[in-house]
């Protein structure tokens, strides 16, 4: 139960923020998020770089997971170095310098009723 | 096709129970599910620990899968230890001694139209 | 591009034929998907076999995909050797004499708006 | 942060381009999306091939996605050789000259409100 499971690098090609929502904040905001599972025994320091179509990379973004925890982090919640900006593609890499399980969710609330996307991200080593 | 199929170790980094529901019940309980395939010829002891954002993990939950048998557990129905709070993000990992497929599926009905997401489990080993 | 690409044997263990739709037939049938994708250039003998929670599993159902074909299978038409009963939870394995991709997709009408789900299916060798 | 993630061959066994649309266009038009994502150093020629039911396989389609760069590309978009026919049950295939990653999500806004599937492509190499 305590061993690790997982990659250290995993990929989202598909990245998008809808630009607005419907419904009770703040479970009904429109967002893209990224599951992440650390069910080691140590930290997990993660960086995500976020890429995009028509500029460079921008990043890491750092997000410390403890050990034995979760934590679903939305993109929209990202602003250092700076906010990943609404209606606009992109897609991210996550390392980590331990194992970690990665998945990708999204809510769209745009319009009346809600729809969900989920999957593994990649795991790329 | 008696052949067994799997692996013994699967991680799912999502995991939410929405608060609440619309819709005629059982069906459309908004649920969160993980369903398990047992296409071998020896029953599956399988054991599934709950990750928190917050708090240490909580379980082992036990559950049977006999012999050439699917089963969907909706993780609302897991008591023993305790009950998965609802409105809350966890991450759950689902342990075998005998090869299964694990996938997860969540029926989100808290607005008028019902959502759904799936995804195959992260195998680990 | 002639090449072959995928596996010989994979599992879904979500499955599910809503009992009920809305919408204009036959496009908005509630129905579950398997989709096969046989990319090589010998035509692919391909064997379902369905499981359930409370009976031994059915099978096989048998589908030829031609070469370079794909064919999107929805479950409510297998038949032969017996429908699968709706409102009821079961699995699939799906096996073939060379390498297909197989994908799972839900299309859920039961209520007003329908409801998507997909995953890749799990490859099993 | 700069190396290469991902495989040069990838698989989307589903395919669905919808009719017809409901919302403020171009974000709700229905559309099936193919997103690729190059983390790499070099510039990704990528080829997509087409494959269907009852007729021979289309392309390449042509594509490149720049270093370091992310492409989320609408099969309703895609032209040359020939455009991609709505309401026909399709599956791709899709190599690159370098490792890229591929993830295939679809937003079908027939009815009222939209509905969303994601999944990550399979990888075949």
């Amino acid at each position: 139960m305590n061993q690790s499971i997982g990659r250290t690098c995993w990929a989202i090609a598909e990245g998008y923020i809808p630009p607005y929502s419907n419904g009770p904040e703040p479970q009904f905001i429109s967002h893209e998020t990224v599951c992440i599972l650390n069910a080691g025994v140590k930290d997990a320091h993660v960086e995500i770089t976020i890429y995009y179509s028509d500029k460079d990379p921008v990043g890491p973004y750092l997000v410390t997971v403890p050990a034995q925890r979760t934590k679903h982090i939305r993109f929209n919640n990202l602003t250092d170095p700076e906010p990943i900006p609404h209606d606009t593609d992109f897609a991210s890499v996550i390392t980590s310098d331990v194992p970690i399980v990665v998945q990708h969710t999204r809510l769209d609330s745009r319009q009346a009723e809600n729809a969900l996307l989920s999957t593994m991200a990649f795991p790329g080593n």
